[in-house]
Parts: C-alpha cells; structure tokens; sequence
C-alpha cells in the first residue's frame, strides 16, 4: 500500500477547503466526490463552481471516484461527508482501511437515536484505533480566500494529534491541539443548533445583546450535554466550541444561520432548506440533542425551542417568549 | 434620610440606560450628570442627545446636580463614571453615604499601577461594605430601543445581588445572579481590549474566522488574567466574559470597537478617539492589564501586542504576523 498521499472524502465546501489546504501544504490530496460532474470539473479546471464558486484549487488536489481508492492510498483521511452519510460511507471505507491509517471527522453532529458522535462511528465501521475530529471556526470560503484562522485537532492518542496537525497546519490555518475529542465533537455538533436560533434573531431585527445573550446562554447548555457525556468542560471555551459558535451565529456565510433567518423572516423551514441548496446539520442535529436531553432529563431551553419550532410547527414568538422568563437565576448551575 | 430612591451617577450612554430602566421599572430614579445643559434637557425634555439621541426618557426620571443629593436619597446607587474619574467621585460620594447603602459599579476598567478592581475602590473610599458590580452585554442604544438582553449582578453579599437584581430586572432585561465579582469585574474591564483588536481586524477588513480565532484566544488572556486575581474559570464562560465579549467585539455600537475600527483603516489614535466624542475604556485598560502581566508575569500575547498598537506606536501588520504563529500548541494551557 502506497501511503504518501492524504485523502480527504466529501466535496462539498468544508472537504474541497480541506483537501485545498492540505495540496497547498505540499502533499498530494485526494479527494472522493460522489458527483461526476463535479469531479471532472476538479480535475478539468481546478475549481469546484457549486460549493467554492469564486476560488481556484491547488493542482495537487485530485478528485477520485470511489472510497476505495483515498482508503488504500493515503496515510491520513478526512471524512467531511454530511453526518446522515456518515455511517454508510465509513462502513464502505472500513472494508479497505488498515489498523495504522489514522482517520479524522471533520463532519458535525450526531447519529440521531444513538446520540453517537462521528468518530464512535469511525470505531465501530473500520479497524482503526487512531481516530480524531476536526473542528473550529472555520468558514470554508473565509479559508480559501486565505483569511487567518484557527482549528482543532483532537484525538485520546497524540499521534493523531500529530499526524493531523503536521499535515494541516499552515501560515494561515493554524491548529490547535486537544485531546479532548468528546468535547470537540459535541461542541461543532450542538452549535448549529444555536446559528439557527441565532438566525432566526437576525431574521427578526433584534440586535447584538440579544445574541450575545443567546449565544452565551448556548455555551452553557453546550457544556450541560458535553459533560454528560464525558467532555471537559474547559473545551467549549476553546475554538471548537466559543470560536466555532461565535463564527457560526455570526456570520451569514453559516449555512444553519441562514436556515434561522429565513424563518425570522416567516418564511417555511422546506423553503429555507430548499434554497440553500446544501446540508444544514443543526436542524438534524436539534432532533439528535432533543432526544438525547428528554432520555437523560437534561435542561436545553434553546435547543428544546429550537426543537419545537422545527418539528413541532410552534411560533417563534411564543417560544421566544417562553425563553425570557421572568426571574433572576444564578448563572452558573441555573438547573430550572 | 430617605431611601426610597434608586441613583446613578454618571450622564454618559451607559448610566443613562441604567436610570432609565429603573425609572421604568417603578422607581423613581435620581442621575447625577455633571453637564448643566444635559441635566436640563434631562429634566425639562426628557431625553439625553448627547448619548442618546433617538430615545425618549422615562419621566420618572430626574437629573440632579450633585453626588450628595444622590447620596442622601437613594437606598441603592450605581456608580456609572469613566474609570479614569472613579476614585474621585467614589471619594466624594463616601463623604455622604452610610454604612447601610448598597453601591454597584456599572463602570468597567482598572486604575493604572494598582490594577485595582471598582469595587475595591469603592470599599476604599467609603464605609459601605455592601458593594457589587453589573455587568454584561449590554449595548446601551439596544438597551433603550427594548431589544430583549441579559446582564450579570455580582457581589460577594447576597443581600447585594438580591436587591440590585431586583431593583433593575425587568422583562426585556434579565438580571443573572453571580459570587464571583472580581470574575465579573475582569471580564467586564478587560473586553474593551479585544475590542479594538476586533475593531482593528474589521478595519484590515478580515472575516468572521479570524474574528472567532482572536474573541477565543482573547477569552484565554481574561482566564489568566482573572485566575491571577481570584476570579473563577467559569464567570469567564457567561454574560460578563464571554457574553460581552462577543457584542463588545461583533457590534459597531461599540465605542471600542470603533477606535480599533479606525486604527485598522490607518488613521491616527488620536484622531479616531476625538472623532469618536465619549470615553474608549479599552485604551486605558491595555496600559492597567500591561502593567500587571509585565509585574506578574503573565502571558497575555494580544494585550500586548494592542499595548504596542496604542503606546509604542507598532505597526498593525507587525503586530498581527507576530500573533500568527508558526507552531501547532495545545488550546488548553498554551503558556509559551
């Protein structure tokens, strides 16, 4: 097995900036897109119009059409498929992995029903041990017009860290280290559940404090679920959960903030999906962290609104409402 | 002496809002605003152009013209001056009031050389032990315009929390309850350095990436900073760290921000401070926060380098290529 390529596998914005990222670094990266067209039009002119339709891609990046061929040549693979995907194509690329080739989650959320996050789903379909997630705040056109920015790998084993920071760590994409895997995960997980909320306050006019307020507010239920489920809670002030949060209820680049606006702006939730025309994970995700808080008694005000207004046609005035209660709590430990 | 009065003392933006709330909240409220034809207009038109120029005041509302009035009349006084004028009026209102008063300071900042809180100012210069702070993300023209928002009343005493919150909650302006002052009082003070370093990235024109890459970093300098002085981790993570980090640094409502704002198009501190009319705490506090980490040793990165930009007259691009590292770190502990 020749390993001296890095893989990546999903091409859409996120997989293509990450895949971009690691050719520019000097390595040669595959990259499996499912969608011929736009494979051809990688390979053809180096630009990938649906996704990225401003940027030119490094030449060293090369699409290729099966799982099997990023599984059996490349050392390092990023998964960055959409998370309904996700077990289906790590079962597929778990037919050809072997146990030293280290394998990264760059996918956000969780598997609805089992609340398993992406790389217990890594473990479970392929051989590999040496799995890690990447995660921060990191807006894949921001990236390609090579704005500054920082991300996160982490991993339980530092040969992962390594691997995974070697290979992407760049002038203007700087990794940050975190051992804390669970932590990261749940954090680039639940905090497309907040851009919807936050979303939906940009589509009603309301202004910084309210987000500001909004968004602080969804850290500590980040750190509620994370801790429930073994993170630390020291990981959700980091990039991959305060860093991630911020960018994404803040800029109207984040898909899940776009999907909130339109409803702000009375607008239906299959009409909001249907224009953006990509994957928007919170609204899957509000479902996984819904079932997951009603099982362990888990207190969400935001992401049970969320919840409510997504699946269960509530008004987003009334859920608002319901969110401003009357008394003045405690901050921290503010159990209902 | 009657005490059925609430005060603030301070006509800037911020103590205005403050007054007004409790004016609206049933109170009667008494503001001490230095300015003699601002206190009028205050009194005879019920409005503060200066500051605020589109908003109506509560008619509750009533400027009086000397700290001892406010002193002698009201149970409860915020203390809302520039810090730079804290001691002073702190030192004039402790020739007044009795052990048995409640102060809170809304102002946020240190004094230069001490790096002392606010708070402890307070305790110095008058008898009343019952002291607290309030602080959060509170833009203050948000705050007239009823956008829906939260705040932080911190104090070491119960009795303090209890009736500052209850003074000052209302509807659209929740009050949370916090211990840990000084956590509130560091976070509060040191946002308006990160302020301008958001300011400054706006003006250079960067995104959202890297604005989250430096409000999370930033949250990790407040961390050190505050850990060093008794503050708790976890206040950082609420409404007075991260809270007001996020819309001090995200909001061209904010003073800071547009002193960094102007600095990042190129122009000259002085100029963009005088164009700017009002007080820019965060050039104050990158000298009192200098001072400290230099004494304590402490590892502050993006301090020092806006301490460079605003008093030892360092290029923004030096400044900037020095913060971007070239090593992957851990996220967690990143001492250098």
């Amino acid at each position: 097995m020749s390993t001296s390529c890095v893989g990546v596998l999903g091409g859409g914005s996120w997989g293509t900036a990450i895949a971009n990222i690691l050719a520019e670094n000097g390595q040669r990266a595959l990259l499996y897109v499912k969608d011929k067209e736009s494979r051809e039009e990688i390979n053809r002119d180096h630009r990938n119009t649906h996704y990225l339709p401003e940027f030119q891609l490094s030449t060293s990046l090369h699409a290729v059409d099966t799982v099997e061929e990023v599984a059996r040549r490349c050392r390092l693979i990023v998964m960055a498929v959409p998370t309904s995907a996700f077990r289906e194509v790590a079962r597929e690329l778990g037919d050809f992995v072997q146990g030293d080739q280290i394998i990264l989650s760059a996918s956000k959320g969780f598997e609805l029903e089992s609340f398993k996050r992406m790389t217990e789903i890594l473990k479970e379909e392929t051989c590999c041990k040496k799995v890690g997630a990447l995660s921060g705040p990191n807006l894949a056109k921001e990236i390609m017009a090579k704005q500054p920015c920082a991300t996160v790998v982490a991993s339980q084993y530092r040969e992962v860290i390594q691997a995974g920071a070697g290979a992407i760590h760049a002038e203007r994409f700087r990794v940050y280290l975190n051992e804390d895997v669970v932590g990261v995960e749940v954090g680039g997980a639940m905090k497309n559940i907040y851009a919807i909320a936050s979303g939906i306050l940009g589509g009603l006019a309301f202004g910084a404090n309210t987000e500001a307020m909004t968004v602080t507010r969804a850290l500590a239920e980040m750190v509620r679920v994370g801790e429930r489920v073994g993170a630390k809670a020291s990981t959700f002030t980091g990039l991959a959960g305060m860093g991630d949060l911020i960018v994404t209820c803040g800029s109207a680049l984040s898909r899940n903030y776009r999907v909130g606006f339109g409803l702000g702006q009375g607008k239906k939730l299959e009409e909001v999906v249907a224009a953006l025309g990509m994957t928007a994970e919170g609204v899957r995700t509000t479902k996984a962290v819904h079932q997951f808080a009603q099982r362990e008694g888990l207190y969400v005000p935001i992401a049970e609104g969320m919840y409510r207004v997504l699946y269960e046609q509530a008004g987003i005035g009334e859920i608002m409402a319901g969110l401003m209660t009357r008394h003045a709590r405690y901050e921290i430990d503010d159990l209902p």
